[in-house]
């Protein structure tokens, strides 16, 4: 199956947006066999986007396109579509009736604008959008050897139109070879240092079996992908090595699939009633933020303090002027106070705390940007641990986030063994 | 001068790594006057390699290559591009020169690979690249009428080449017309809602001159795009009408360019000498996240409480069980008692609060999912508001961070008029 990638828009070849929703297409089909052979930008123009559409069709299985679909007048992928496969425009009463209950969830009144965007390429199978106003269109093409789909730019509508309409769409229209992958998630060791200790595993994989390392801020997904004449033989095999990772890289696995960190967090502190929660200076609520993104979360997290300021440490916290003074702010003896001060203002059981050098200004000889301790513990014990992370602020915040949060559960973990 | 961007490399296509560079290099060409009209992603082929590079020349003026030129085996862009023209692949004695240099420096070894990448195209003019041993390649073609240029994939090699090379020689050899952007930056309203505010406006730009709305949870970007003569009369057009959008929407343009809702509020803040502080049920620390994700936001921020629990609200923040028990976490009057609580508790001026429902579960026929009530204020007055947002946990969470910073602008803006 070869897929061709569209992005229109203007605003991606004038670099005001970079197009990330190419990537997140291309990993998802590449988990169902298909490959990406090109992806292709072009801007708002009529005869542009017929042209690339044209070409792809030419060269390629499928074309997935993204952008385009919004009611603004600089919104033209639908017209190109429709010249392109000599229809007119008609009407999507469906469509109307669910913008009109979008609008009126959402208290806003319905425009001219959006009764234009009810206007679709006769030929085109509409997909429900339930994240937006626009429809996905799916149409198919050399008597259904070949399918174009169009989907707005947004990239959660897009996200949301993939993976409840298109992929499974794909997947039917195209049964391929059974593919299987498997994710292992690990944390607190980098690439290279995996890649040696799975030195022997990886020059014994079965043919055919590939070993990918993706890397982002401090963990590292593992994916194995195999493909077989059957399912169970695909899913056997990876069965067998998925159990020998775990056998290898014990201390660092900490999930599976696309369950983060958190979700392990939430699933340890629910099975002991515990509620947790965190202290944060330089990481300023990015570790709360990322575990409140989860569902349910309120089942096992109590709250945070965002004390960025010395004065906040005291007042909120109770930490002792004294430790400021003596030890600074980022300090060893400082995250240990924030720690012993959340415990005893929150209704919490366990807390983590974060104090440390986001950048890019603050630095000092001692303690350059980049250096940000951190301490977990509860009313018994407490462990805390320094790091050395680079200049970038944001980078720092979510490095020592991802840190914090699987020193948090290899403490919950060591409670458990 | 018309451009086109080729990426070579697989990576891309499996949505391993996204393409920063193409965004980055179309902002660098539009300063210029120079227009991308395509981006062009390819796998590590050569047959696609070469119907890349034809098609794109037989097309533009230009065409800048990043991409394929490491020592690895799937770096294949420079063979692709002889055999193009139809060169033999020449040793560069000088290129050598520099990779012993540079790998003198960083203590590693000479290898077999390294000597395999100086052969270059023999029609190439190198351009030298400080931050890596792969230098740029620039190509004239058709008598000199247009010009192909190659560069590494690593964005700060790249980068390096392009300002201190390619953009230089690409002002000598095609002086061009001027062009310009305007980006207008609007909160708390519909893009079909600001289309019809400026249906007049659009209708009577100046010929040549484009709008384009780019919309994300609940901000819109406007750009005004414009081409002339002189770069004084693109400049004078651009502002003219970028002063016509600030007068027809005065209440919800926020900023200009680059610049965030997040930067505003801080410009605002450090002026009055003013910190703020939150008060964070439903959004969890995310509100806290987006301030201190500003470096230097410790000049006016003072922190946060992420109150999850009916019990942190009354416990830390001292919300009244009574107004909890009467109209709920989830109402206008504990909304209000979160930024008292917070004015009482924290060393903060102003303080902003949110408590809602988040989803996917918690909704009830009267408070459904996407119920958020947002209050800001300072010990002089109280503003609220109740907004009705979506089914996504974590699109709601970002949506009412927006609005509630917008709204946190509005509420301090009109303190200064």
């Amino acid at each position: 199956m070869k897929v061709h990638i569209i992005t229109v828009g203007d605003e991606i070849l004038i670099g005001q947006v970079v197009d990330t929703n190419s990537a997140w297409i291309g990993q998802q089909l590449n988990l169902i066999g298909a490959r990406v052979e090109r992806i292709l930008s072009v801007g708002d123009q009529h005869e542009e986007i017929i042209a690339a559409i044209s070409q792809a069709l030419n060269q390629a299985d499928i074309v997935l396109m993204t952008g385009g679909l919004g009611p603004t007048k600089d919104d033209i992928t639908k017209k190109a579509i429709a010249d392109f496969f000599g229809v007119h425009m008609a009407f999507s009463q469906p469509t109307f009736e669910h913008i009109e209950r979008l609008l009126q969830q959402l208290g806003r009144p319905l425009t001219e604008a959006h009764r234009h965007q009810c206007f679709m390429p006769a030929n085109a199978q509409l997909l429900h959008n339930r994240m937006g106003t626009a429809p996905g269109m799916w149409f198919e093409y050399d008597g259904g050897k070949k399918v174009l789909v169009s989907m707005p730019g947004v990239p959660y509508e897009m996200e949301y139109l993939m993976e409840h309409e298109v992929l499974p769409r794909l997947r039917q229209h195209f049964p391929g070879r059974p593919i299987g992958h498997r994710t292992i998630r690990t944390a607190g060791e980098g690439e290279s240092r995996i890649a040696e200790r799975l030195a022997d595993f990886e020059e014994h994989l079965p043919p055919g079996m590939k070993l990918a390392y993706l890397p982002n801020l401090g963990q590292v997904r593992l994916r194995l992908t195999y493909s077989a004449d059957t399912e169970e033989a695909v899913q056997h095999a990876l069965d067998a090595k998925a159990a020998e990772l775990q056998a290898l890289l014990p201390d660092i696995i900490y999930g599976y699939g696309n369950e983060e960190l958190e979700h392990v967090l939430g699933r340890i502190l629910s099975k002991r009633a515990w509620l947790i929660g965190t202290a944060e200076s330089c990481t300023g609520g990015y570790i709360a933020h990322r575990i409140t993104a989860i569902p349910g979360a309120s089942a096992w997290f109590g709250g945070s303090i965002v004390c960025y300021s010395n004065e906040m440490k005291m007042r909120v916290l109770g930490v002792q002027p004294n430790t400021l003074i003596q030890h600074g702010a980022v300090s060893e003896a400082t995250v240990r106070e924030m720690v012993q001060g959340a415990l005893q203002v929150m209704p919490i059981d366990v807390a983590v705390a974060v104090s440390g050098i986001a950048g890019p200004e603050g630095g000092t000889p001692e303690k350059p940007v980049g250096t940000i301790w951190m301490a977990v513990g509860n009313r018994e014990r407490i462990h805390t641990h320094l790091i050395r992370a680079g200049k970038d602020r944001l980078k720092n915040i979510q490095y020592a986030g991802t840190v914090a949060l699987e020193m948090t559960r290899r403490f919950l973990q060591a409670l458990e063994d």
